[in-house]
């Protein structure tokens, strides 16, 4: 830290995203990234707009949010993208948070809430999971806060009913609440048709994940006209050009490739069954989940000496240390290949440890 | 705005980018693009890049760090690239401005510092230009605030010896000087060789103009290891991912095209030279510039007048409604062709006006 730096970040503890080895000799199974490369399609409309990068992007993202509002059965209006979906997540704290206005979130969740919290001197409340790791909605009704669940929630890939976060909107009619679906295409629950009808819902999506392209940087957040424009002031006094013309024109691509993601989609929630399966085959407790990882411990072995174990064989996962699941690990859901590598790491992993 | 906004936005006067309009029938002087695509070599790590979209960029940005230290002489822990210039001048209002430390910067600038400085809730005062609109280097000696300074500044294209901007680094040695580069490369002088000597120097710059990659979003901060570490704070408790995987590849193969860069440099340099000899034959005002653009006015038609008559003529400059230079254009330097077409229509404008 420097002797110029703002006293109050004195105390800013940033995000640690996963390992990305630069190598890429690993089995990578520790940021929930797809195993399957965009389709043709993606990487031919990204070569095309390379050739005018001299050019800006459009501010408005006026193609993409057409075809997204084709796509998710909303209003243009009603659209906003981001670079990435942490963007509009920083974005929705700055608007809808402040000195009066506290943050609520799970204790375990997506770990950046928090930082953007203490980023910008918001209070905020942690609520603790169940002890099975599901939310109890009714800890949500009234809270006198702006609201972000993470639906279904990271790291645990559970799932709330669309009925439940209906139930925390009507009990805070004058606060936001913001569902953040990054892992909403494998098997969850989306709450976009809810826009309509809560003009305290906002909710924010990425690309990353179901659609391949996490190395784009692309999210987007969905909500009423009035909430989407608070947004865009933001956006707008902070970065115009947000989403570049590459990114803008992958994002495009990939929403016209929706019978082709829903099958790599399908695949991935084969294969995560496939996974939990074996996992509890040999003695593993492992959360239901409806994403594109697993979380999952054993009683044979620490969460930390197994993921440094299978790092040491060149499979990496994520352990996080918060004490609540540091006994568990984080497995992103790849090929069947790859899960059989893990799978079989573990196994010999764990037969070590038996003699 | 919605009834969730915060207040502290209430007064938010976003900034407004140049027209970007969609059909291209433009010739398009208003945003300070290069008018030449990036080279093939650009394009081509572009689309290789695309075909691995599915895993996240390098957060550390490696690859482009390394080649930019050999580029710009420093160390690779001097630098930090963002999401365009808008994303590190952002963090720089928030790393080194708050409460106690107001920010100052011209009159006459880039527009965005005020909204950065608003949007932060940052006090903030504009130093007047001089008559002339170059900048008195006196005004900053002392100022007790964090100054911004952009050199050359824009929109008036007037540049600052370095010589002028060491005193004001020597003369605020408690508070941070950022000079924002964006133009430098147009026959500017860069102050990059003071990092080593001033701790309290931050430079950005800009791939957006020289080197042809607008669209793309890259821009680069470039100081003392211990200012850049606090501007990664902020990094990693917004965007860690901040630089997609397709602007940084084209950011590196950018830098490996230094000679070819050189040379679109010379010409745009020689096409402003060109054009405001053109104009100042037609009677205009024109300041003299070390940028991709010029500033200038006619006593014959106001500046908003001949900005309406040019862009129904599908050529497009920009106009700016701040009292001081209302008067004026800022036109931005294409190709000689452009350059010519401009110049004719600007002829036959005022030709009219004469009947």
């Amino acid at each position: 830290m420097s002797r110029f730096f703002s006293d109050k970040f004195s105390k800013l503890a940033p995000y640690t995203p996963g390992e990305q080895p630069k190598d890429l000799q690993y089995v990578k199974l520790n940021t929930n990234e797809s195993p399957f490369p965009p389709p043709k399609s993606v990487v031919e409309a990204v070569c095309a707009e390379a050739a005018k990068a001299q050019l800006y992007s459009d501010p408005e993202c006026s193609l993409l949010v057409e075809k997204a509002a084709e796509t998710f059965g909303v209003k243009k209006t009603q659209l906003l993208f981001t670079n990435g979906s942490d963007e509009i997540l920083n974005f929705a704290f700055m608007a809808f948070c402040d000195k009066s206005t506290p943050a609520v979130f799970a204790d375990i969740t997506y770990g950046f809430y928090k930082v953007f919290a203490e980023l910008h001197g918001i209070a905020y409340k942690q609520i603790p999971l169940k002890a099975d790791f599901s939310i109890d909605y009714r800890d949500y009704l009234g809270v006198n806060a702006t609201t972000f669940i993470a639906n279904p929630n990271a790291p645990t890939g559970i799932s709330l009913p669309v009925s439940e976060i209906e139930e925390i909107l009507k009990a805070n009619p004058d606060h936001v609440v913001v569902i953040d679906e990054a892992y909403v295409d494998f098997g969850g629950e989306s709450c976009v048709p809810l826009i309509e009808k809560y003009d305290n819902l906002l909710v924010t999506q990425t690309f990353s994940k179901s659609r391949s392209l996490a190395g784009a940087r692309l999210g987007v957040g969905i909500a009423c006209e009035s909430l989407i424009a608070d947004l865009n002031a933001i956006k707008y006094s902070t970065n115009p050009y947000n989403v570049n013309r590459m990114t803008m024109a992958a994002g495009y691509a990939s929403l016209c490739e929706g019978a082709h993601f829903a099958k790599t989609c399908a695949v991935i929630e084969k294969n995560r069954e496939y996974t939990a399966k074996k996992l509890a085959e040999m003695g593993f407790e492992v959360l239901p989940s409806k994403t594109n990882f697993l979380l999952a411990k054993s009683e044979q072995i620490s969460g930390e000496e197994l993921y440094q174990k299978l790092k040491a064989r060149g499979v990496l996962v994520r352990h996080f240390s918060a004490e609540r699941i540091k006994d568990y690990n984080r497995v992103s859901i790849g090929t069947l290949k790859q899960m059989d590598i893990f799978l079989e790491n573990v196994r010999q992993i764990l037969a070590e440890k038996e003699q």
